[in-house]
């Protein structure tokens, strides 16, 4: 038998490689039909001009993609159940009435739970965000600045040295242990949090700690107090589990707990806070405050979730500890995230919870997905115990400080005294109230006009809402970005 | 000022890193303070006998991380504030009472939601797993067989030419678009599934899109029908959001769909079946029985979840398009994953949603953990896109087939009449019924003192479960293996 394959001895691809695809090609085709002989190696080698190796890797290929089989005794022939039938269903012929069926189709009632109910509203979950030439989002990280090479390069060393067992499901639910020994002493030394590796539920960011903290706690009708003006990500995780919400007003010592204690006759299961850099006031909840806090909590029974987001960045004193190390009893969960410290993409953040709530806890995260992807989780681990974190900290501590500088002064020059900066002393972002004539929509879009991106604090707002407070990010925007972008936006204030 | 540094010119470190390790100890040893002056780099130079730029080198790093700072015509510093202070929170004297607080740690009460409380139960998640020396775990494709270099590869060229838009959080919740598409047309080639990029959203496996379901559809005291014998991560969710469970038998035509539609007082909101091959049975749902569920699905206006978690393997017929592309309204989520094709740590599947619901699960996504990491979306497309999938899909097959057939053929052979097989024309898995005179726990203990480790279907059942029936895994054990286990198997079955 002559086969009609043509090889070339210049190409990219190998001659075995080539030799593999020809005959694939001509099986599907039907030109090599079931159950027919193909040629041995030896002669479809002397006739093609190639190597016997070449034929025999080409052979192989295919028997172990099941388009040819062997059997002794009678040479190899191609399969009478090709592998692309197996992969495509069979025809079928519909038996339902198509046109009856197809007017339907838009009529069909939604039926979803209260909770899918509570997602069908138009309220967004985060702020819109228009691409403009100077943008300045919070929450995020100078990217570029990230040692990506380095990461790539522990990435790497977990690919090659892995074995099956890494590719497998992970041995249980809360993540991979050496992290989470890792990271209960990084979070002791950097927090003051108080825990052991055993209380640590590693989980996708910190948006899915909210939503596994809500599903396992707040029932429909719970109440849930929260700091207004808040983070919209629990706010819209606590609705939609059904909770009450009690906003509590924030000054510029935090939430304000003696309103959280005056209202003893509503009794909030959960308090939601983030203490170490209010969102989106910036504001940092004092001394004092945190023990009252905490003596409610300790009253009331009320568990505190603390959402400590960007702590790791503070500029001009030593932070204060964490709500989770200065509490006695199981009344705080403590939540925090590598988004903000490396990159958002990432998706690994971390739970520490009180030791009875740990099973629970880590039942709920099997639940929600089994396990969070474990090289990620290893990689992290080196990341941290090989210094790297600390080092990238460090670093990332310094170039935010001066771009924070940068963006103080740049208001303080060309805004005077028609802007006043709060929350300036940790964190990513700060906050502006600017004195103008015009709504917070009207200045956003006019410095969306002026190229400039930023947002207005009115929809962190659940009651008394003001319209004259916007959220600053500078932390992933170059010195000479910041100063144009308060250049422009000076622009618009002078002339409202 | 002369400084105690010795630098080791034959050392691993170079030596700008051995100075910069170097003078961050004295500054932290307090033997440079806070305001003072270190050396110019030429001095510092001459005296270690150095160049230049060494010392230049480790002072640039120690002002990028906020050891020194420079003050023009001032030289060069050490900061008041030092890092490692700004990285570890001020002591805190203890205001509340210890020893009280203390003694109430035991006994603050867990006030879970019924969600919550539903997790406290001690029945497994899954069947506990020993580690045995031949172990026939179901859901685990061959690891070792996965084309890992060719991944790392892919992972590499993301990594490389990665820019700081990929380290970002995604611009929506659904997953990264271009994924989307290719994989619309691959499951539509594959499974005859019938839809766009827009209805497809990327989870974390298919456990997230069964708790997104659950969650989006479900009330509690809803009534939610499945498989008896059924998947147990799948009941798991239904029960902990309060659903009803309706168990439905399964013959070897899959789900007894006339016993559904017989309840037809208590209209199930929703029904879930695995009907490419029943989970554990291994039926295969037929074509006209498929029908008569979706004109079922049609009348009571319930949902129909498919979930097609291993129909990538079929050994000896085409297989039988999805549901839902057979269904003409939009009655089926189908829920899909790449745990079993490529390997279970990758944590990334999909869901189907009828077009009008799109949206509300996309936001239940964000609020769930707001998206699946996005590099190995990436990479997973390319995967797809240039073919390897389906070549890796044909080389497991035939790989899978030839361990099914050993596993078959070892049965037969060492048990006889004592064994029937069911389910063995699809998937990763087949089961066993085993005469015996032993329960199946003592049948499962006698096996793992053999070193073979199986599962019995019981814990799979919500009522009139049958004890002789187990499951047995094959595609990750080699042919060796399974006859050697079959072996030990066929021992205790003789012996009993």
């Amino acid at each position: 038998m002559e086969l009609a394959i043509t090889l070339h001895h210049q190409a990219n691809a190998p001659l075995h490689r080539q030799l593999y695809d020809a005959l694939r090609q001509l099986i599907l085709a039907g030109r090599l039909t079931p159950g027919e002989r193909v040629p041995s190696s030896r002669a479809l080698a002397l006739s093609l001009g190639v190597s016997r190796t070449t034929v025999t890797q080409s052979y192989d290929q295919l028997i172990s993609e099941g388009y040819l089989q062997t059997a002794i005794g009678s040479g190899t022939k191609v399969c009478h159940q090709l592998p692309e039938e197996l992969l495509r269903p069979a025809p079928v012929k519909r038996t339902l009435k198509t046109a009856t069926a197809k007017t339907r189709r838009q009529v069909r009632p939604l039926r979803l739970s209260a909770y899918g109910n509570s997602l069908t509203d138009v309220e967004p979950f985060e702020p819109h965000e228009t691409e403009t030439p100077i943008h300045f989002k919070s929450g995020r990280p100078a990217l570029d600045e990230f040692p990506l090479r380095l990461w790539r390069r522990l990435l790497l060393r977990h690919y090659r040295t892995s074995n099956a067992r890494m590719l497998d499901y992970a041995d249980n639910a809360q993540g991979y242990r050496p992290l989470r020994e890792t990271l209960a002493g990084y979070i002791s030394r950097s927090r003051a949090v108080n825990c052991e590796a055993e209380q640590i539920i590693i989980v996708n960011g910190s948006q899915q700690a909210l939503d596994l903290i809500t599903q396992v706690l707040i029932e429909r009708g719970d109440t849930v107090a929260l700091e207004n003006p808040g983070y919209l990500g629990a706010r819209r995780a606590f609705l939609a589990q059904g909770a009450k919400l009690l906003p509590i007003p924030v000054d510029d010592a935090g939430l304000a707990v003696e309103t959280l204690a005056a209202h003893s006759s509503i009794n909030p299961k959960v308090v939601y806070v983030t203490p170490s850099h209010q969102f989106p006031t910036g504001a940092v909840l004092s001394l004092p405050r945190r023990f009252e806090l905490l003596k409610w909590a300790e009253h009331t029974e009320a568990l505190i979730i603390e959402d400590d987001y960007d702590s790791e960045f503070r500029y001009s004193s030593r932070p204060i500890p964490a709500l989770q190390g200065l509490a006695d009893s199981h009344s705080v969960i403590y939540v925090g995230t590598f988004s903000k410290i490396l990159f958002p993409a990432l998706r690994v953040g971390y739970m520490v919870v009180p030791e009875p709530l740990t099973r629970v806890f880590a039942r709920a995260k099997w639940l929600a997905d089994r396990q969070t992807p474990i090289v990620e989780q290893r990689v992290l681990r080196d990341f941290i115990k090989e210094g790297h974190l600390e080092r990238h900290l460090r670093r990332m501590r310094t170039l935010y400080d001066r771009r924070r500088q940068t963006l103080v002064r740049a208001l303080q020059y060309h805004c005077g005294e028609r802007v006043e900066i709060l929350g300036e002393n940790a964190g990513m972002h700060l906050m502006a109230r600017v004195q103008v004539k015009m709504s917070d929509e009207e200045f956003v879009q006019a410095a969306r006009q002026e190229g400039v991106g930023l947002v207005s604090a009115r929809l962190y707002y659940l009651k008394n809402a003001r319209r004259d407070e916007f959220v600053l990010g500078y932390a992933g925007l170059s010195e000479r970005k910041i100063q144009e972008g308060v250049r422009r936006l000076a622009k618009i204030v002078k002339e409202h």
